[in-house]
């Protein structure tokens, strides 16, 4: 028995995770393995029902779980609260730091079926299959942040702060999944610049040795940036720092052309947190528009990860594909030719081939 | 009489900057204008020849003149360098910051003849013309850097600092040059993360009112970076900070697939300095190979920003257009069909042309 805390979130977020739970439970079912699923509340739902976007029922409801399921938070409704309360500052990163997950993985993946939905030409994307593992609880994000009045205006100092130690268990996870992969990985830093860069570099350098069946590289963030855009299938594994993931992770994903379908894990040494790139999208919510598949492959990743349930997480994918395959499409996603379904009725389609 | 200081530099810094002081001399000739070109060594060559990137008669003679045209530096062979005496440290960040050149503007720009070379589709970049303002003398690039050693390893702290004054001075540039465009600013920040970009966010905002004409608005980094992918013909000019601007720069300037193609212009209220934005390309350097263009438009910027001589810059620009409408190519971008052309000659049709 698998306890799955569920945090809907703000916008789409509550329609997506119904999905993903729906998908899960059909695994579970097939896989003999029972999951039990907990919802909190999380994000502007948060706050409008209980005056902050991460209670502390909520924290501890994720402790106690096996793994966490976000949807998504945020919308314009709470974009002017200050900014503690606001649901990226007081609820996403407080919560990627307390559960410790220092490990954010984002898959970049285009679907055989999608190809043409990318702006890039087919010839450059097609079969994409990129990873990013960015570094989430240090740097800019978590520094110190002081604002000073000065003499005609202010002053802002923010720190930046990495230790041998941040770095090291971040790229061993970048390592070992790229041992599993096409065994090749290049991490990014902007050391021609940044002392941060510098250490990152040499602790990357020093851990190659390690992992003699990875071949690994070093790129600048700037031309990491280009040659994403020049030749994208170069790249298996992309390690980066928490900023610079933020970044090249959104611009990965955007390659694709179906930000609807990419996942994300953020792993560390306890519970571990699932949800979609995508945000809570407020213009959409609540009409059947959203595509789940995100929700539901980050479901997917949640047995790969946290429960170690291999086959129910390809089980998934391959339902995924199938479904694709068969021309069922979410809005999001539609082209001539195929049937456009609702967020549910999607949900439903891959439940049933799981 | 304008004196312009020319620093070749590194790799094809010398090819490329002698094909652009020649088509500036030629336009010097048709506009009954005189270009005195004063040469000055920067970068690796500095350092083999005298010890330091940046020696101080370099520096000297950059201030005394009207403008700086520069080819590139580094190289594979000063990268194992103590960091203050790498090209980049120890020449072009000093350089920029102490010619207090505070505006980076960065044209990406497709060229209708170069249509096809984007790895993009042409109905999403054909006509595609951004103008990124990056500020270039702030934030963590010229923070202070401290490496520390600590139990089971070390730790480097960064600090990125801005003002209400250094965010005000580059907008300013940012608003006026869209002004004189299509009339759209996006100021590009992390707003939802960093206290720098909520000072930057205010900044921008309250300036907004002093231009009327002008459409402005906020965008997250992450979400600009998905954006230059997704629809990139949205933008007009990007605002940006130091490091955000680097990395979308790159971003942007590969979208057209001619980097060879693309200059730059950094002003301050002194001496401003021109390069193009490739690199040294050290692997191809003293063939012939290099494409000349990206200097010769550099120089192009020159006669608009350090001259007010607007009449010759758009006949470079115009001859630049012209000869590759007649075929021309460097190997860079020669495609099938065309006529493949080494650096020099490049050069010699367009200074004839202008
Ligand atoms: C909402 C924001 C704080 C967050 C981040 O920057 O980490 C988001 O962009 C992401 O990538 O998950
Ligand atoms: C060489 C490096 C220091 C420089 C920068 O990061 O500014 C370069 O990438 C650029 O964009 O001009």
């Amino acid at each position: 028995m698998y306890k799955i805390t569920v945090l809907p979130g703000d916008g789409i977020g509550p329609e997506v995770t119904a999905q993903a739970t729906r998908v899960l439970a059909a695994s579970g079912r097939r896989m003999g393995v029972e999951f039990c699923f907990r919802e909190a509340l999380i994000g502007g739902a948060a706050y409008d029902a209980a005056g902050h976007p991460l209670p502390e029922e909520t924290l501890a409801l994720c402790r106690e779980g096996d793994a966490v399921l976000l949807g998504a938070v945020g919308g314009p409704k709470w974009d002017q609260l200050p900014v503690h309360l606001r649901p990226e500052v007081g609820a996403l990163l407080p919560l990627r730091k307390k559960l410790g997950v220092y490990a954010n993985l984002r898959p970049a993946r285009v679907f055989p079926a999608l190809a043409g939905a990318s702006t890039l030409k087919p010839e450059v994307v097609s079969g994409l299959d990129i990873l990013v593992v960015r570094e989430l609880t240090g740097g800019l994000y978590f520094g110190e942040k002081k604002r000073e009045d000065i003499p005609g205006g202010q002053r802002v100092t923010e720190t930046l702060v990495y230790t041998t130690e941040e770095i090291r268990r971040v790229a061993r996870r970048a390592f070992e999944l790229a041992g599993k992969r096409r065994k090749k990985l290049t991490s990014v830093d902007k050391a021609n610049v940044l002392e941060s860069s510098r250490l990152w570099r040499e602790v990357v350098t020093a851990m190659a040795v390690d992992y003699p069946d990875v071949a690994v590289n070093h790129m600048l963030v700037d031309n990491c940036a280009m040659q994403l855009v020049r030749n994208p299938r170069q790249f298996d594994v992309l390690l980066t720092e928490n900023l610079f993931g933020d970044i090249l992770s959104d611009q990965a994903a955007q390659l694709t052309g179906s930000l609807g379908m990419l996942p994300s894990a953020s792993l560390g040494d306890g519970t571990a947190l699932y949800e979609p790139i995508h945000g809570s999208a407020p213009d959409i919510a609540g009409r059947q528009l959203a595509n789940p598949v995100a929700a539901i492959l980050s479901g997917a990743m949640l047995l790969r990860y946290s429960c170690g349930l291999e086959e129910g997480a390809a089980a998934i994918e391959n339902a995924v594909t199938a479904v694709l395959e068969q021309g069922y499409r979410t809005a999001d996603i539609m082209e001539p030719g195929k049937r456009q379904v609702g967020t549910a009725e999607m949900g439903r389609l891959i439940a049933e081939l799981v």
